[in-house]
């Protein structure tokens, strides 16, 4: 038995549905089965991928801690239900790239695969109805979302973030590639990542495999057709749970 | 009777061709009648676009030297050729909005109009097969098009020029919405501008202009099928000729 009770739907997102609850400081995430690509226009249903979303992210976020990163993560209820603190989302998607790959290589003179040293940290402006642009410092400025400061906050945690899944994600024989991530405030006006960490939001590749194709186990497999979603993220659930201990089932 | 005679085409451009001379230090630059718009999908001829904006562009680069802006302007001959120093241009366009319009309100919550202070710097890659992508400072870095004093050197030279061209342009009755500029090093490793500065290259509103369409004097006339291109750009080199004294004549 938990010690809280589901409230009203606050938000609905491609992949998520948000809840308050009747705790003051507490919201519920419900993880969906809906798989969205190309900012929507790409739509289906694949059975399991919200529990095995939920289920990675919760790892990946208490290894995260363990590791000094605040989040918003407070515990998993069932299969599919997170439990976190409420944070005022920033509205900007950070997303660092190890190595080039997708939207980037159509962007710019880069083959797929290039190894990017240092990583490229890229912000968007997050809103679906402009396509979620580029943002440049300047535009950041402009639209007045962050201030340097906490600009300069958000990359440093950002790029902490990364060192730390690429060591974790390493030692599960997985390359990440990129990865983007949302980050929010509490109350207190601590910066904690939030959203999700899954192969919805990482590029993965398995390193013991050489096919180009073959060793995506994560969303480009939905993005390219590719077939095997759900056993692709399964595996990566699989490696990730044997460098991590259960997640802890909250209340 | 000039002092050069040309040679080889070197480039060919949507709007130029660039021929060397028998000079080594000079080339020659022919202004076409193409109007092209939206990376070239739209394209039209426009009997008399070369000679107006070779005439404009040469009125504004003496203007700038006057200004103590360095240029590879050295003169014009006839009605469209206009010679040049031989610069290597730096792959990256430089645009500096003063009010939204035009793609900045399509990628960013901002209604055409707004005024923007300090004015927005943006650099894109000049590159048509990838639609001249807009770069971030990381993503220029990366690309290692520029060290990070020549970007300094180059965005402190496009806002010196800003400044130079709102003033003269207010002067003409004439709001300077936004423009691109193409830089290059010469031999001596001197940053100038180069390339050209008319109203296919700015946007420039009638101020004593109310309705929203009628008061656009540039390549918008002919993007969004307005008519009077010619008579627009007629227009702003009659007044830009009211504030400054005749091109010189080259050799």
């Amino acid at each position: 038995m938990t010690a809280y009770r589901v409230a009203q739907l606050l938000h609905e997102g491609k992949a998520k549905r948000v809840y308050g609850t009747d705790q003051d400081d507490l919201v519920a995430v419900e993880f969906k089965d809906d798989a969205t690509a190309f900012n929507a226009q790409k739509k289906a249903q694949l059975a399991g991928k919200g529990a095995l979303n939920c289920r990675i992210s919760a790892l990946i976020f208490e290894h995260l801690e363990r590791c000094g990163v605040p989040t918003h993560y407070c515990g998993v209820d069932g299969s599919n239900w997170m439990l976190v603190r409420p944070v005022q989302v920033v509205p900007v998607e950070v997303v660092i790239r190890n190595v080039a790959a997708g939207s980037l290589c159509r962007q710019l003179p880069l083959a797929a695969g290039t190894a990017l040293e240092p990583p490229l940290l890229d912000l968007y402006y997050k809103d679906d109805a402009l396509g979620d642009p580029l943002l440049t410092e300047a535009r950041l400025a402009m639209l007045g979302l962050l201030s340097a400061d906490q600009r300069q906050q958000l990359e440093r945690l950002a790029r902490q973030i990364n060192q730390h899944l690429l060591a974790l994600f390493a030692r599960c024989d997985l390359q990440l590639v990129d990865f983007k991530i949302e980050l929010g405030f509490t109350r207190d006006g601590e910066l904690v990542l939030a959203d999700e960490i899954s192969p919805d939001t990482c590029r993965l590749w398995d390193r013991a495999v050489q096919d180009s194709q073959d060793r995506i186990l994560d969303k480009d497999r939905f993005r390219q057709d590719l077939g095997g979603v759900i056993d692709a993220y399964g595996e990566v659930l699989k490696r990730v749970q044997q460098h991590c201990p259960e997640p802890r089932v909250y209340g």
